[in-house]
Protein backbone atom coordinates (compact mmCIF):
# COMPACT_ATOMS: atom_id res chain seq x y z
CA UNK A 1 0.00 0.00 0.00
CA UNK A 2 2.82 2.30 0.23
CA UNK A 3 2.50 3.07 -3.71
CA UNK A 4 -0.89 4.81 -3.31
CA UNK A 5 -1.10 8.48 -3.93
CA UNK A 6 -4.11 10.50 -1.68
CA UNK A 7 -5.83 12.55 -3.77
CA UNK A 8 -7.52 15.76 -2.30
CA UNK A 9 -10.15 16.20 -4.79
CA UNK A 10 -11.59 20.45 -5.76
CA UNK A 11 -14.47 20.35 -8.34
CA UNK A 12 -14.32 19.73 -11.86
CA UNK A 13 -13.42 16.35 -13.97
CA UNK A 14 -9.69 16.87 -12.49
CA UNK A 15 -9.49 14.47 -9.35
CA UNK A 16 -11.08 11.40 -12.30
CA UNK A 17 -8.36 12.10 -14.99
CA UNK A 18 -5.67 12.22 -11.98
CA UNK A 19 -7.24 9.16 -10.05
CA UNK A 20 -6.96 7.02 -13.87
CA UNK A 21 -3.80 8.31 -14.32
CA UNK A 22 -2.53 6.83 -10.65
CA UNK A 23 -4.19 3.41 -11.30
CA UNK A 24 -2.99 3.40 -14.87
CA UNK A 25 0.40 3.23 -13.41
CA UNK A 26 -0.59 0.64 -11.21
CA UNK A 27 -0.71 2.38 -8.37
CA UNK A 28 -3.69 2.84 -5.90
CA UNK A 29 -5.71 6.25 -5.82
CA UNK A 30 -7.44 6.85 -2.30
CA UNK A 31 -10.07 10.13 -2.80
CA UNK A 32 -10.65 12.62 -0.67
CA UNK A 33 -13.12 14.77 -1.97
CA UNK A 34 -14.47 18.09 -0.64
CA UNK A 35 -18.37 18.00 -0.13
CA UNK A 36 -19.86 19.91 -1.59
CA UNK A 37 -17.29 20.95 -4.46
CA UNK A 38 -16.31 17.56 -6.06
CA UNK A 39 -18.04 15.98 -8.33
CA UNK A 40 -20.07 12.62 -7.08
CA UNK A 41 -17.76 10.80 -10.26
CA UNK A 42 -14.71 10.48 -7.37
CA UNK A 43 -17.37 7.85 -5.65
CA UNK A 44 -16.05 5.10 -8.51
CA UNK A 45 -12.89 5.13 -6.66
CA UNK A 46 -12.11 4.77 -2.83
CA UNK A 47 -12.97 7.51 -1.73
CA UNK A 48 -14.25 9.15 1.56
CA UNK A 49 -16.13 12.78 1.55
CA UNK A 50 -14.86 15.44 4.31
CA UNK A 51 -15.97 18.93 4.76
CA UNK A 52 -13.47 21.57 3.80
CA UNK A 53 -12.27 22.11 7.44
CA UNK A 54 -12.57 18.31 8.87
CA UNK A 55 -8.06 18.25 8.61
CA UNK A 56 -8.33 16.02 11.45
CA UNK A 57 -10.16 13.73 9.96
CA UNK A 58 -8.34 13.60 6.42
CA UNK A 59 -5.34 13.36 8.29
CA UNK A 60 -6.74 10.01 10.24
CA UNK A 61 -7.70 8.81 6.72
CA UNK A 62 -4.28 9.39 5.35
CA UNK A 63 -2.54 7.81 7.99
CA UNK A 64 -4.62 4.99 8.38
CA UNK A 65 -4.46 3.56 4.81
CA UNK A 66 -0.16 4.40 5.49
CA UNK A 67 -0.47 6.82 2.49
CA UNK A 68 2.64 9.00 2.06
CA UNK A 69 1.83 10.81 -1.07
CA UNK A 70 -0.82 13.19 -1.10
CA UNK A 71 -2.17 15.44 -4.26
CA UNK A 72 -4.09 18.36 -4.31
CA UNK A 73 -6.14 18.40 -7.56
CA UNK A 74 -9.57 20.33 -8.78
CA UNK A 75 -11.07 23.50 -8.71
CA UNK A 76 -11.20 25.24 -5.20
CA UNK A 77 -12.84 28.61 -4.58
CA UNK A 78 -11.33 30.77 -1.31
CA UNK A 79 -12.83 29.79 1.62
CA UNK A 80 -13.67 32.06 3.93
CA UNK A 81 -12.70 31.37 7.35
CA UNK A 82 -16.09 31.18 9.02
CA UNK A 83 -17.28 28.41 6.16
CA UNK A 84 -14.02 26.06 7.15
CA UNK A 85 -16.16 24.50 10.20
CA UNK A 86 -13.13 23.11 11.67
CA UNK A 87 -13.39 19.26 13.49
CA UNK A 88 -11.26 19.22 16.74
CA UNK A 89 -7.88 18.37 14.28
CA UNK A 90 -8.66 21.51 12.31
CA UNK A 91 -9.14 23.77 15.57
CA UNK A 92 -5.81 22.73 17.13
CA UNK A 93 -4.31 24.40 13.97
CA UNK A 94 -6.01 27.45 13.83
CA UNK A 95 -2.63 29.43 14.32
CA UNK A 96 -1.51 28.20 11.30
CA UNK A 97 -4.84 28.04 9.33
CA UNK A 98 -5.60 31.94 10.27
CA UNK A 99 -1.86 32.67 8.75
CA UNK A 100 -2.43 31.33 5.41
CA UNK A 101 -5.45 32.59 4.83
CA UNK A 102 -4.72 36.32 4.74
CA UNK A 103 -2.97 37.66 1.93
CA UNK A 104 -3.55 35.68 -1.76
CA UNK A 105 -4.34 32.80 -3.06
CA UNK A 106 -1.05 31.39 -3.37
CA UNK A 107 0.30 32.36 0.28
CA UNK A 108 -2.61 30.52 1.16
CA UNK A 109 -2.15 27.56 -0.86
CA UNK A 110 1.58 27.36 0.17
CA UNK A 111 0.17 27.19 3.49
CA UNK A 112 -1.60 24.04 2.94
CA UNK A 113 1.17 22.47 1.63
CA UNK A 114 3.28 23.28 4.47
CA UNK A 115 0.23 22.20 6.84
CA UNK A 116 0.21 18.97 4.87
CA UNK A 117 4.14 18.42 5.15
CA UNK A 118 4.57 19.15 8.61
CA UNK A 119 2.58 15.89 8.93
CA UNK A 120 5.54 13.94 7.43
CA UNK A 121 3.50 13.57 3.75
CA UNK A 122 4.90 13.92 0.69
CA UNK A 123 2.71 17.00 -1.11
CA UNK A 124 3.19 15.76 -5.29
CA UNK A 125 2.39 17.65 -8.52
CA UNK A 126 -0.12 16.51 -11.13
CA UNK A 127 2.98 16.16 -13.55
CA UNK A 128 4.65 13.15 -10.72
CA UNK A 129 2.17 11.22 -11.92
CA UNK A 130 0.72 12.51 -15.13
CA UNK A 131 2.24 14.91 -16.89
CA UNK A 132 -0.37 14.65 -19.97
CA UNK A 133 -2.62 16.69 -18.08
CA UNK A 134 0.09 19.67 -18.49
CA UNK A 135 0.36 22.15 -21.89
CA UNK A 136 2.87 20.78 -23.84
CA UNK A 137 5.59 22.78 -25.18
CA UNK A 138 5.27 24.25 -29.30
CA UNK A 139 2.52 24.82 -31.18
CA UNK A 140 -0.20 22.68 -30.05
CA UNK A 141 -2.92 23.97 -32.64
CA UNK A 142 -2.23 26.26 -35.90
CA UNK A 143 1.10 27.55 -35.93
CA UNK A 144 1.93 30.44 -33.11
CA UNK A 145 2.27 33.88 -35.76
CA UNK A 146 5.48 35.70 -35.71
CA UNK A 147 4.23 38.56 -35.77
CA UNK A 148 2.79 38.65 -32.24
CA UNK A 149 6.43 37.29 -30.53
CA UNK A 150 6.50 40.98 -28.90
CA UNK A 151 3.03 40.75 -27.66
CA UNK A 152 4.21 37.58 -26.02
CA UNK A 153 7.29 38.72 -24.68
CA UNK A 154 5.46 41.69 -23.33
CA UNK A 155 2.51 39.25 -21.83
CA UNK A 156 4.86 37.14 -19.80
CA UNK A 157 6.81 40.12 -18.40
CA UNK A 158 3.18 41.30 -17.45
CA UNK A 159 2.33 38.15 -15.83
CA UNK A 160 5.52 37.50 -14.04
CA UNK A 161 5.61 41.15 -12.71
CA UNK A 162 2.76 41.02 -11.20
CA UNK A 163 3.24 37.82 -9.24
CA UNK A 164 4.57 39.74 -6.85
CA UNK A 165 1.04 40.52 -5.61
CA UNK A 166 -0.74 36.98 -5.78
CA UNK A 167 -3.37 38.15 -8.09
CA UNK A 168 -4.16 36.66 -11.78
CA UNK A 169 -2.92 34.07 -14.42
CA UNK A 170 -3.80 35.30 -17.06
CA UNK A 171 -4.00 38.87 -19.41
CA UNK A 172 -4.88 39.53 -22.77
CA UNK A 173 -3.07 41.63 -24.91
CA UNK A 174 -3.36 43.41 -28.02
CA UNK A 175 -0.91 45.17 -30.22
CA UNK A 176 1.46 46.38 -27.15
CA UNK A 177 -1.73 46.95 -25.07
CA UNK A 178 -2.95 45.28 -22.00
CA UNK A 179 -6.52 44.69 -22.62
CA UNK A 180 -7.80 43.13 -19.58
CA UNK A 181 -6.27 41.56 -16.15
CA UNK A 182 -7.68 38.57 -14.38
CA UNK A 183 -7.95 38.82 -10.89
CA UNK A 184 -10.66 37.27 -8.59
CA UNK A 185 -13.08 36.71 -11.25
CA UNK A 186 -11.20 34.04 -13.35
CA UNK A 187 -10.22 33.89 -16.97
CA UNK A 188 -13.92 33.23 -18.40
CA UNK A 189 -14.94 36.09 -16.93
CA UNK A 190 -11.93 38.65 -18.06
CA UNK A 191 -12.58 36.30 -21.66
CA UNK A 192 -16.30 37.66 -21.34
CA UNK A 193 -15.58 41.09 -20.91
CA UNK A 194 -12.91 41.49 -23.64
CA UNK A 195 -15.96 40.22 -25.81
CA UNK A 196 -18.23 42.90 -24.60
CA UNK A 197 -15.73 45.81 -24.62
CA UNK A 198 -15.50 44.77 -28.62
CA UNK A 199 -19.13 44.99 -28.25
CA UNK A 200 -19.48 48.41 -27.23
CA UNK A 201 -16.46 49.43 -29.44
CA UNK A 202 -13.89 50.20 -26.71
CA UNK A 203 -12.01 47.34 -28.01
CA UNK A 204 -11.72 47.75 -31.97
CA UNK A 205 -7.98 46.54 -32.95
CA UNK A 206 -8.02 43.17 -34.24
CA UNK A 207 -6.13 40.43 -32.87
CA UNK A 208 -4.93 39.90 -29.46
CA UNK A 209 -4.07 36.81 -27.45
CA UNK A 210 -4.54 35.17 -24.15
CA UNK A 211 -1.64 34.40 -22.64
CA UNK A 212 -2.24 32.03 -18.83
CA UNK A 213 0.76 30.99 -16.92
CA UNK A 214 1.44 30.25 -13.19
CA UNK A 215 2.91 32.68 -11.02
CA UNK A 216 6.08 33.13 -10.59
CA UNK A 217 7.50 31.21 -7.69
CA UNK A 218 4.13 29.39 -7.97
CA UNK A 219 4.46 25.94 -5.96
CA UNK A 220 3.70 23.59 -9.05
CA UNK A 221 2.07 21.46 -6.55
CA UNK A 222 -1.28 23.22 -5.71
CA UNK A 223 -3.24 26.06 -7.99
CA UNK A 224 -1.96 25.35 -11.34
CA UNK A 225 -3.75 27.78 -13.76
CA UNK A 226 -6.08 25.47 -16.21
CA UNK A 227 -7.49 26.04 -19.58
CA UNK A 228 -10.35 24.12 -20.91
CA UNK A 229 -13.12 24.50 -23.35
CA UNK A 230 -14.69 27.06 -22.23
CA UNK A 231 -11.35 29.15 -22.49
CA UNK A 232 -11.14 28.37 -26.14
CA UNK A 233 -15.08 29.09 -26.28
CA UNK A 234 -14.79 32.81 -24.72
CA UNK A 235 -11.88 33.08 -26.52
CA UNK A 236 -13.43 32.50 -29.93
CA UNK A 237 -16.51 34.62 -29.04
CA UNK A 238 -13.48 37.66 -27.96
CA UNK A 239 -12.15 37.50 -31.41
CA UNK A 240 -8.73 36.94 -30.20
CA UNK A 241 -6.02 35.09 -32.11
CA UNK A 242 -5.08 32.40 -30.37
CA UNK A 243 -4.09 30.98 -26.87
CA UNK A 244 -0.02 30.49 -25.51
CA UNK A 245 0.33 28.86 -22.47
CA UNK A 246 3.02 27.89 -19.58
CA UNK A 247 4.47 24.75 -21.11
CA UNK A 248 4.00 22.06 -18.25
CA UNK A 249 2.94 24.74 -16.12
CA UNK A 250 -0.78 25.13 -17.11
CA UNK A 251 -3.27 22.60 -16.66
CA UNK A 252 -5.36 20.76 -19.37
CA UNK A 253 -8.16 18.05 -19.15
CA UNK A 254 -7.65 17.16 -22.96
CA UNK A 255 -4.66 18.26 -24.40
CA UNK A 256 -5.96 16.76 -27.70
CA UNK A 257 -9.42 17.62 -27.15
CA UNK A 258 -8.39 21.17 -26.84
CA UNK A 259 -5.89 21.26 -29.81
CA UNK A 260 -9.24 19.63 -32.16
CA UNK A 261 -11.14 22.30 -30.64
CA UNK A 262 -9.44 25.74 -30.92
CA UNK A 263 -8.44 24.21 -34.43
CA UNK A 264 -11.84 24.09 -35.21
CA UNK A 265 -11.92 27.83 -33.88
CA UNK A 266 -9.23 28.92 -36.19
CA UNK A 267 -7.42 29.73 -32.56
CA UNK A 268 -3.63 29.01 -32.23
CA UNK A 269 -2.80 27.06 -29.31
CA UNK A 270 0.94 27.88 -28.06
CA UNK A 271 3.11 26.17 -25.37
CA UNK A 272 6.26 28.55 -24.39
CA UNK A 273 8.98 27.37 -23.02
CA UNK A 274 8.87 28.29 -19.05
CA UNK A 275 12.41 30.42 -18.86
CA UNK A 276 14.57 29.19 -15.43
CA UNK B 1 -5.33 87.71 -26.83
CA UNK B 2 -2.07 86.69 -25.53
CA UNK B 3 -3.91 85.73 -21.93
CA UNK B 4 -5.99 82.95 -23.78
CA UNK B 5 -5.95 78.87 -23.31
CA UNK B 6 -7.63 76.77 -25.86
CA UNK B 7 -9.35 73.72 -24.40
CA UNK B 8 -9.36 71.11 -26.49
CA UNK B 9 -12.90 69.33 -25.38
CA UNK B 10 -13.52 65.75 -25.03
CA UNK B 11 -16.79 64.50 -23.20
CA UNK B 12 -18.48 65.31 -19.66
CA UNK B 13 -18.78 68.24 -18.30
CA UNK B 14 -14.97 69.19 -17.06
CA UNK B 15 -14.47 71.03 -20.14
CA UNK B 16 -17.41 73.13 -19.22
CA UNK B 17 -16.15 73.96 -15.86
CA UNK B 18 -12.24 74.35 -17.14
CA UNK B 19 -13.72 77.30 -19.25
CA UNK B 20 -15.33 78.60 -16.65
CA UNK B 21 -12.25 78.44 -14.42
CA UNK B 22 -10.02 80.15 -17.42
CA UNK B 23 -12.82 82.74 -17.34
CA UNK B 24 -12.79 83.37 -13.30
CA UNK B 25 -9.37 84.21 -13.85
CA UNK B 26 -10.20 87.22 -16.26
CA UNK B 27 -8.78 84.77 -19.03
CA UNK B 28 -10.15 84.33 -22.62
CA UNK B 29 -11.29 80.42 -23.13
CA UNK B 30 -11.52 79.24 -26.55
CA UNK B 31 -13.09 75.90 -26.45
CA UNK B 32 -12.22 73.34 -29.91
CA UNK B 33 -15.11 70.65 -29.52
CA UNK B 34 -14.28 67.27 -30.81
CA UNK B 35 -17.50 66.60 -32.84
CA UNK B 36 -19.59 63.43 -31.75
CA UNK B 37 -17.44 63.71 -28.45
CA UNK B 38 -17.85 66.93 -26.48
CA UNK B 39 -20.77 68.55 -24.78
CA UNK B 40 -23.02 70.77 -27.46
CA UNK B 41 -22.54 72.87 -23.71
CA UNK B 42 -19.44 73.88 -24.84
CA UNK B 43 -21.53 76.10 -27.51
CA UNK B 44 -22.02 78.90 -24.35
CA UNK B 45 -18.61 79.48 -24.86
CA UNK B 46 -16.35 81.04 -27.80
CA UNK B 47 -15.68 78.15 -29.37
CA UNK B 48 -15.76 75.70 -32.73
CA UNK B 49 -16.38 72.12 -33.76
CA UNK B 50 -13.99 69.60 -35.35
CA UNK B 51 -13.43 66.06 -36.21
CA UNK B 52 -10.92 64.20 -34.43
CA UNK B 53 -8.35 64.32 -37.15
CA UNK B 54 -8.90 68.02 -38.25
CA UNK B 55 -5.46 68.53 -36.65
CA UNK B 56 -4.35 70.94 -39.51
CA UNK B 57 -7.78 72.45 -38.85
CA UNK B 58 -6.83 72.82 -34.97
CA UNK B 59 -3.57 74.31 -35.52
CA UNK B 60 -4.75 77.27 -37.72
CA UNK B 61 -8.17 77.96 -35.53
CA UNK B 62 -5.36 78.07 -32.80
CA UNK B 63 -2.79 80.31 -34.70
CA UNK B 64 -5.30 83.13 -35.87
CA UNK B 65 -6.16 84.00 -32.33
CA UNK B 66 -2.65 84.47 -31.77
CA UNK B 67 -3.14 81.04 -28.59
CA UNK B 68 -0.22 80.22 -27.39
CA UNK B 69 -1.48 77.83 -24.55
CA UNK B 70 -3.60 74.46 -25.41
CA UNK B 71 -5.30 72.14 -22.45
CA UNK B 72 -6.74 69.08 -22.86
CA UNK B 73 -9.70 68.32 -21.28
CA UNK B 74 -12.68 65.97 -20.67
CA UNK B 75 -12.93 62.17 -21.42
CA UNK B 76 -12.12 60.50 -24.67
CA UNK B 77 -11.89 57.20 -26.18
CA UNK B 78 -8.84 55.96 -27.42
CA UNK B 79 -9.25 56.36 -31.97
CA UNK B 80 -8.45 53.97 -33.91
CA UNK B 81 -6.50 55.51 -36.77
CA UNK B 82 -8.91 54.56 -39.44
CA UNK B 83 -11.76 56.93 -37.12
CA UNK B 84 -9.00 59.54 -37.61
CA UNK B 85 -11.09 61.18 -40.99
CA UNK B 86 -7.62 63.10 -41.34
CA UNK B 87 -7.43 66.15 -42.62
CA UNK B 88 -4.44 67.63 -44.86
CA UNK B 89 -2.48 68.94 -41.39
CA UNK B 90 -3.32 65.67 -39.99
CA UNK B 91 -2.22 63.92 -43.44
CA UNK B 92 1.24 65.40 -43.15
CA UNK B 93 1.79 64.39 -39.89
CA UNK B 94 0.76 60.80 -40.61
CA UNK B 95 4.20 59.46 -39.30
CA UNK B 96 3.78 60.76 -35.78
CA UNK B 97 0.42 59.84 -35.49
CA UNK B 98 1.17 56.14 -36.40
CA UNK B 99 4.38 56.44 -33.80
CA UNK B 100 2.49 57.26 -30.86
CA UNK B 101 -1.31 54.89 -31.64
CA UNK B 102 0.87 52.01 -31.10
CA UNK B 103 1.09 51.06 -27.57
CA UNK B 104 -1.01 52.08 -24.47
CA UNK B 105 -2.81 55.22 -24.26
CA UNK B 106 -0.33 57.16 -22.55
CA UNK B 107 2.09 56.85 -24.91
CA UNK B 108 -0.39 57.82 -27.41
CA UNK B 109 -1.11 60.77 -25.31
CA UNK B 110 2.87 61.78 -25.00
CA UNK B 111 2.97 61.77 -28.63
CA UNK B 112 -0.24 64.34 -28.56
CA UNK B 113 1.46 66.62 -26.30
CA UNK B 114 4.67 66.36 -28.82
CA UNK B 115 2.67 67.24 -32.04
CA UNK B 116 1.39 70.33 -30.38
CA UNK B 117 4.70 70.92 -28.73
CA UNK B 118 6.06 70.80 -32.07
CA UNK B 119 3.98 73.42 -33.62
CA UNK B 120 5.14 76.16 -30.69
CA UNK B 121 2.54 75.68 -28.23
CA UNK B 122 2.81 75.55 -24.60
CA UNK B 123 0.55 72.68 -23.51
CA UNK B 124 -0.75 73.12 -20.03
CA UNK B 125 -2.51 71.17 -17.33
CA UNK B 126 -5.82 71.83 -15.78
CA UNK B 127 -4.00 72.45 -12.72
CA UNK B 128 -2.51 75.45 -14.26
CA UNK B 129 -5.54 77.44 -13.85
CA UNK B 130 -8.38 75.14 -12.11
CA UNK B 131 -6.38 73.24 -9.38
CA UNK B 132 -10.07 73.44 -7.28
CA UNK B 133 -10.52 70.23 -10.16
CA UNK B 134 -8.35 68.31 -8.50
CA UNK B 135 -8.27 65.86 -5.49
CA UNK B 136 -7.30 67.66 -2.42
CA UNK B 137 -5.09 65.93 0.24
CA UNK B 138 -5.76 64.55 3.15
CA UNK B 139 -9.66 63.24 4.23
CA UNK B 140 -12.11 64.67 1.94
CA UNK B 141 -15.12 62.83 3.79
CA UNK B 142 -15.06 60.63 6.97
CA UNK B 143 -11.59 59.60 8.40
CA UNK B 144 -9.15 57.33 6.45
CA UNK B 145 -9.12 54.51 8.61
CA UNK B 146 -5.86 53.36 10.41
CA UNK B 147 -6.27 49.76 9.88
CA UNK B 148 -6.21 50.41 5.87
CA UNK B 149 -3.12 52.05 5.88
CA UNK B 150 -1.20 48.52 4.71
CA UNK B 151 -4.10 47.93 1.99
CA UNK B 152 -3.35 51.33 0.44
CA UNK B 153 0.38 51.18 0.52
CA UNK B 154 0.15 47.44 -0.78
CA UNK B 155 -2.08 48.94 -3.69
CA UNK B 156 -0.16 52.48 -4.42
CA UNK B 157 2.74 50.02 -4.99
CA UNK B 158 0.61 48.01 -7.22
CA UNK B 159 -0.45 50.39 -9.25
CA UNK B 160 3.02 51.57 -9.51
CA UNK B 161 4.29 48.44 -10.88
CA UNK B 162 1.71 48.63 -13.11
CA UNK B 163 2.11 51.64 -14.83
CA UNK B 164 5.26 50.15 -16.52
CA UNK B 165 2.56 48.93 -18.99
CA UNK B 166 0.52 51.62 -19.36
CA UNK B 167 -2.40 50.06 -17.98
CA UNK B 168 -5.05 50.53 -15.60
CA UNK B 169 -4.79 53.30 -13.06
CA UNK B 170 -7.13 51.80 -10.71
CA UNK B 171 -7.79 48.73 -8.20
CA UNK B 172 -9.78 47.34 -5.57
CA UNK B 173 -7.62 45.46 -2.43
CA UNK B 174 -9.05 43.92 0.39
CA UNK B 175 -6.75 42.48 3.28
CA UNK B 176 -3.62 42.26 1.18
CA UNK B 177 -5.50 40.63 -2.06
CA UNK B 178 -5.95 42.36 -5.43
CA UNK B 179 -9.57 41.80 -6.04
CA UNK B 180 -9.78 43.85 -9.46
CA UNK B 181 -7.83 45.34 -11.80
CA UNK B 182 -8.79 47.89 -13.92
CA UNK B 183 -7.47 47.64 -17.68
CA UNK B 184 -9.82 48.85 -21.00
CA UNK B 185 -12.96 48.57 -19.63
CA UNK B 186 -12.44 51.62 -16.83
CA UNK B 187 -13.16 52.02 -13.29
CA UNK B 188 -17.04 51.66 -13.26
CA UNK B 189 -17.08 48.57 -15.12
CA UNK B 190 -14.32 47.43 -12.83
CA UNK B 191 -16.40 48.02 -9.78
CA UNK B 192 -19.16 46.92 -11.43
CA UNK B 193 -17.59 43.07 -11.50
CA UNK B 194 -16.53 43.85 -7.57
CA UNK B 195 -20.39 44.00 -6.96
CA UNK B 196 -21.12 41.15 -8.95
CA UNK B 197 -17.99 38.89 -7.02
CA UNK B 198 -20.27 39.80 -3.88
CA UNK B 199 -23.00 38.69 -5.66
CA UNK B 200 -21.96 35.41 -6.40
CA UNK B 201 -20.24 34.88 -3.43
CA UNK B 202 -16.49 35.27 -5.06
CA UNK B 203 -15.61 38.24 -3.00
CA UNK B 204 -17.27 37.82 0.92
CA UNK B 205 -14.41 39.31 2.78
CA UNK B 206 -15.90 42.70 4.32
CA UNK B 207 -14.39 45.70 3.91
CA UNK B 208 -11.80 46.47 0.59
CA UNK B 209 -11.36 50.03 -0.84
CA UNK B 210 -10.70 51.52 -4.18
CA UNK B 211 -7.35 53.18 -5.11
CA UNK B 212 -7.15 55.59 -8.11
CA UNK B 213 -3.59 57.14 -9.19
CA UNK B 214 -2.06 58.76 -11.95
CA UNK B 215 0.67 56.63 -13.70
CA UNK B 216 3.77 56.74 -12.40
CA UNK B 217 5.83 59.00 -14.61
CA UNK B 218 2.34 60.51 -16.37
CA UNK B 219 2.40 63.88 -17.84
CA UNK B 220 -0.63 65.58 -15.54
CA UNK B 221 -1.28 67.69 -18.90
CA UNK B 222 -3.32 64.89 -20.61
CA UNK B 223 -5.79 61.92 -19.15
CA UNK B 224 -5.44 62.26 -15.38
CA UNK B 225 -8.11 59.90 -13.61
CA UNK B 226 -10.79 60.99 -12.68
CA UNK B 227 -13.89 59.96 -10.27
CA UNK B 228 -17.33 61.35 -9.84
CA UNK B 229 -20.38 60.39 -8.58
CA UNK B 230 -20.85 57.26 -10.43
CA UNK B 231 -17.90 55.98 -9.12
CA UNK B 232 -18.76 56.23 -5.59
CA UNK B 233 -21.91 55.02 -6.12
CA UNK B 234 -20.49 52.24 -7.93
CA UNK B 235 -17.72 51.81 -4.56
CA UNK B 236 -20.84 51.67 -2.01
CA UNK B 237 -22.82 48.88 -4.41
CA UNK B 238 -19.43 46.90 -4.49
CA UNK B 239 -19.62 47.29 -0.61
CA UNK B 240 -16.02 48.85 0.03
CA UNK B 241 -15.39 50.91 2.72
CA UNK B 242 -13.83 53.76 0.92
CA UNK B 243 -11.79 55.40 -2.07
CA UNK B 244 -8.53 56.59 -1.79
CA UNK B 245 -6.89 59.11 -4.59
CA UNK B 246 -3.61 60.45 -5.39
CA UNK B 247 -3.97 64.36 -4.38
CA UNK B 248 -3.53 66.61 -7.38
CA UNK B 249 -3.58 63.72 -9.40
CA UNK B 250 -7.01 62.33 -9.57
CA UNK B 251 -9.64 65.00 -11.64
CA UNK B 252 -13.00 65.98 -9.17
CA UNK B 253 -15.79 68.02 -11.35
CA UNK B 254 -17.13 68.67 -7.94
CA UNK B 255 -14.91 68.16 -4.86
CA UNK B 256 -17.57 69.51 -2.34
CA UNK B 257 -20.53 67.62 -3.80
CA UNK B 258 -18.44 64.04 -3.73
CA UNK B 259 -17.70 64.95 -0.51
CA UNK B 260 -20.78 65.06 0.68
CA UNK B 261 -21.68 61.60 -1.48
CA UNK B 262 -19.32 60.26 -0.14
CA UNK B 263 -20.33 60.97 3.49
CA UNK B 264 -24.16 60.21 3.03
CA UNK B 265 -22.78 56.94 1.73
CA UNK B 266 -20.46 56.12 4.31
CA UNK B 267 -17.57 56.12 2.43
CA UNK B 268 -14.42 57.60 3.54
CA UNK B 269 -12.86 59.86 0.64
CA UNK B 270 -8.91 60.48 1.20
CA UNK B 271 -6.34 62.15 -0.78
CA UNK B 272 -2.99 60.87 -0.16
CA UNK B 273 0.23 62.58 -1.07
CA UNK B 274 2.20 61.81 -3.59
CA UNK B 275 5.74 60.60 -3.33
CA UNK B 276 8.01 62.71 -5.59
Amino acid sequence: MSEAVALVCGGGAFPIVAARAVQARGEHAFLLGLRGIASAEIEQFPHVWLGIGQLGRAFDEIFSRDIKRVCFIGGLKRPEFTDLRLDWGGIKRIPDIVKFLKGGDDHALKGVIKLFESEGLEVVGVDSFAPELLAAQGDMAGTFPADLADDLAFARKFLSDLSAYDCGQAVVVAHGRVIAVEAVEGTDAMLARVAHLREIGRFRAKGGLLVKAPKRGQDPRVDLPAIGPDTLRNAETAALRGVAVAAGGVLMLDRAGLAAQAARAGLFLHGFAETP
